[in-house]
């Protein structure tokens, strides 16, 4: 997977005095730029990105690319004026509309690549001799447009062919070839991220010739974000869908309610966020996620709803005469009742609690347009039901026991009694359910309470978990974000008293990018069942973050979760690394406050900044 | 301390229906406010904010005043745009200069914290019956005018005192009374977080009394900020000034330069930042500093330079046939050099290296006004010098010898030539200087290299480091940046391997806050000598950060070090800790973008999210 391409081509450069850079960068055999000074040992004029999208493997993509590529080592200039997006499909309705948001998308970031400077007047040695900025023309050429919901059905392949003729008036044709449009807008960011802006020579530059063929490992590359325990503005939330379509990662899980509070509107049963909002403007409106779901389709990501029950529910079912829906809400000591303040579940036997999960359900299905839904289902207390009469009365007219299986039986019951109201909520078809590990899918009780057939399972636990290698024996399809590598909110100060929280330390992007989803399974003895695994997602629970430092805390992290999934590298996380500072740079360089993770020194110079040899 | 204030007097509210908001808050005997629902068990409406400061023994305050504390617990309305500042004292020069910024200041702080909602209709029970927005006069009563530089030897107390007539056309007169203008600087700080935006009444209010009197504990209360490793715009240093003044911290300490980088304009060489700058467009120039140091003149922070020397130099020392004044820069492998990449460091034998710090010295001096110049002088790489026959050739020329001691000898050499130049760069006028805590200062050698007459000691050890006692024991003044509590960069990935970095993990805020001076000394034995430490700093070296996720990373983290060294309390982090999620909110709506440490509700459920009790 090497670089093929034509030899370098230089033009005489005739640079000196006032005009000349100080300094310069050289690829080398290695594969390393190097920086130089210019005039001693080199008069050739390369700038650093430049530089790094020839001299690199994977010419400093990310996710790094799972076919050939070929790139042709001259440049062209770019005229970021003049960047038109077309396919040569059928252009009716939804798909239309696509591909119309996709040349919006494709120009607004052109133009936060385009960074002209005054006083710069030297130019680089390997342009082409065609140095007039030229227009760019982007046609799609997708199999079938009818496809146009992002979701794990889609075929994401790509091929991506860049043509430049000699002729200064045309345009540079770059192609993209794909079985829809998902797989064709990964080949419109591969594309632009092979337009760089090269500081030296004042201008926005690619290759003249480009052929490269790409396809994801996983179909399931997801981040979660909490919305409930802190609010996001939409603003931010866009902000991550942005960075998230710049790395293909393709799910959004949206933890959008949770005990702490109800910001969702749920139109009929307005009470829920008036009362569980912490204030009136931190709300989520079925404009806004619907604004928010299209987005993310023109960035090709699928987003997920999660409404979380029947434990961190609390703040918003304080209506009325229906107050006593839920139970433990905000019960002290806290300790004794839930995982952290405030506690709160639903009380399952009350029909009302039905009633109203129907209100949610059919809410959420009509704004999210998602394929799945999220049921959450995690941190069930035993102990809060078991010490709340109104739950224990009911318990005891129905015929439960008070054992802990029969309390699984009675919060297995109530996942069935969900399920059903989602059915019914979205007028009789089954729609896949996802539910987070829990009591219910322990060790040997994986199949007793849950059908895998009607539920993805999403794995919180560690990667060494003999859980995951039971619900994979069992036939479950899962999705792994286990906290030992994928919870981004690891590592902080405690909140709830001294120290560093729970799972402390800090993961840095190195071990997130080493989580391999083959090796866990390797690991378990179950490499057979890696078909079931659909893919990972990176967490972010909001108890320690809201959107002011949001970025900083989920990028680049994120990114190196991206390939991980992605490319899927036999390779460890060393030959990303000069790749991944560069990514970071170009996250930034869109807008994305992504977090610093070496010196800009280490950028400048690549490979001299490790431990490792 | 607790306050005192009159009763609370309660109009009559009118609220009904659509008006009516569906939360309240009430404050009980313990000083707690409780988020009620409004209708049930209370119809009086007050805000969180309001009830925050009238509810809290501090009135949520921070740093909380040392002083007696009075408020009346009646609210008036401010207009936010006829607030006014003046001063009872000559108006010439710098002084006069220094009040109208100040009023700017204000001006600009009430404006963001005005936040007019459309809707909201509501009025709280608890406002003065005089409810027309009025005008504020702040007038500053300073004992002296001539003292316009802040630092060590400026007393910052000052008192605050707050009268509402009842004539409605009457403007608040808040007076504001200290011996010069970084005290009354501080009062109108304090101010303006008694001056509140009050959602339920959709208006800034502020108690219609107030009698308050205060004074740090330390009066050296910093942070550093490393631009070197990573380059911030003036942008994010002006912002870091700006949530400093917040808090009342009084020294921002720039590390400009290291062997990464030379951003720092040197007007008489100019190649070291042509050469070491970044990019073109990351320096420092004279004209940006300069701003940065009027900047934080008004907002009572000193800039205190730091040119870090012999070791910690590199880039931008690559001129010409001086290319020599350095070894060891970039050597390989950099483990047997330095401690991080690249390696670099002076060599002390060569006459040209003083002509040039002379040259940077002078530049320093002139654009920094500072009382104090910091040397650095941290972790000088003994096997650099005697590995390098640049350096041991002149070394055996001048009568050295090759042991650690004669390398020791030399190091202090360098320093005392380094002392000489600053001082002649200063026109013949000794400038106190400050060192890190390095070999030099090692157990049993601490009077050995170094005079206490001439230097500050930075210790960046830990905190039961036995160099304390004896620095404090041979006459220094110290400064304390134990790198346990108070370097906020520890806790993330490492940059040069896996794993973690060399500090971790993440230092939480109630480290910070109890990090106390005090108890360092008395658990070394040494409380006798409490007066010779200056104070604290917090520090952020920059390998791991830039100007994206500056402000999470260091707020509200050192806000818990403001208070530590203004108020210095007796109490624990338990009874700051509402205050802290409070000032944190206050800091976000100044435009810092702090990092959340709980969720929202526990912001409005005061008390309620802990392990403790």
């Amino acid at each position: 997977m090497k670089l093929l391409g034509a030899a370098l081509l230089f033009a005489a450069a005739l640079v000196s005095g006032q005009d000349a850079p100080y300094w310069t960068y050289k690829c080398e055999q290695d594969g390393i730029c190097y920086k130089q000074r210019f005039g001693q040992g080199t008069t050739q004029i390369q700038s650093l990105a430049v530089c790094k999208m020839f001299c690199d493997a994977y010419a400093a993509l990310w996710p790094r690319p799972t076919g050939a590529i070929s790139l042709t080592k001259t440049l062209v200039f770019v005229d970021p004026l003049k960047v038109h997006l077309t396919s040569k499909n059928s252009k009716e309705g939804k798909y239309n509309t696509l591909v119309a948001n996709l040349e919006q998308y494709v120009k607004s970031i052109i133009a936060s690549q385009n960074r002209p400077q005054t006083g710069v007047v030297t130019q680089s040695s390997d342009k082409s001799a065609r140095a007039a900025k030229r227009e760019l023309d982007i046609v799609l050429n997708v199999a079938d447009p009818n496809v146009v919901r992002p979701g794990l059905s889609v075929d994401e392949s790509y091929t991506l062919k860049v043509i430049t003729n000699s002729a200064e008036t045309e345009p540079i044709h770059a192609e993209v070839t794909a079985s829809n449009i998902f797989g064709a807008r990964h080949g419109v960011e591969t594309l632009l991220q092979l337009v760089v802006w090269s500081n030296l020579d004042n201008s926005l530059v690619m290759p003249i010739e480009v052929n490269l063929s790409d396809a994801p490992v996983y179909k399931h590359r997801g981040f979660l974000l909490d919305t409930a325990r802190n609010y996001f503005s939409i603003e931010s939330i866009k902000r991550t869908i942005d960075a998230m379509a710049q790395v293909k990662l393709n799910a959004f899980h949206w933890h959008i309610t949770d005990s702490h509070s109800f910001p969702f509107v749920v139109s009929t049963k307005p009470e829920l966020h008036k009362l569980g909002a912490y204030t009136p403007e931190k709300i989520y409106t079925h404009d806004a996620i619907r604004d928010v779901v299209e987005y993310a389709r023109v960035r090709g990501v699928q987003v997920i709803p999660e409404f979380d029950a029947p434990a961190h529910v609390g703040e918003g079912w304080q209506f009325g005469d229906a107050d006593n829906l839920t139970v433990c809400v905000g019960q002290e000591p806290w300790t004794s009742y839930c995982v952290e303040p405030p506690c709160g579940q639903l009380n399952p036997l009350k029909d009302g609690v039905y009633e109203i999960l129907n209100l949610i359900y059919k809410d959420m299905l009509s704004v999210f347009d998602s394929e799945v839904f999220h049921f959450g289902g995690d941190e069930v207390n035993l102990n809060c039901w078991n010490s709340s009469a109104a739950v224990t009365d009911l318990m005891a007219q129905q015929g439960y026991g008070r054992s802990d299986s029969e309390f699984l039986r009675l919060w297995s019951d109530f996942q069935e009694r969900a399920l059903t109201e989602l059915t019914k909520a979205n007028n009789g078809t089954r729609v896949p359910g996802i539910l987070w590990t829990s009591h219910l899918t322990e060790s040997g009780k994986v199949s007793k309470y849950l059908d895998s057939g009607n539920y993805i399972i999403q794995v919180w636990t560690t990667g060494k978990d003999q859980v995951i290698a039971e619900l994979l024996q069992a036939g479950f399809k899962v999705i792994l974000s286990n906290y030992d590598a994928l919870y981004f909110d690891c590592g902080y100060g405690a909140w709830v008293g001294t120290g560093n929280n729970w799972c402390s330390p800090y993961i840095g992007w190195q071990k997130v990018y080493e989580n391999r989803p083959k090796k866990i399974l390797e690991d378990l003895g179950v490499s057979q069942y890696a078909d079931l695994v659909l893919g990972s997602e990176a967490a972010l629970w909001s108890e320690q973050v809201d959107e002011q430092a949001l970025d900083g805390k989920v990028w680049p992290r994120a990114a190196a979760l991206a390939e991980r999934l992605w490319s899927d590298p036999d390779e460890d996380w060393k030959q990303a690394n000069m790749r991944m500072i560069n990514v970071r740079e170009r996250l930034v360089s869109r807008g994305v406050m992504a977090d610093a993770l070496q010196p800009e020194w280490c950028l400048q110079n690549d490979d001299k900044c490790k431990l490792y040899s």
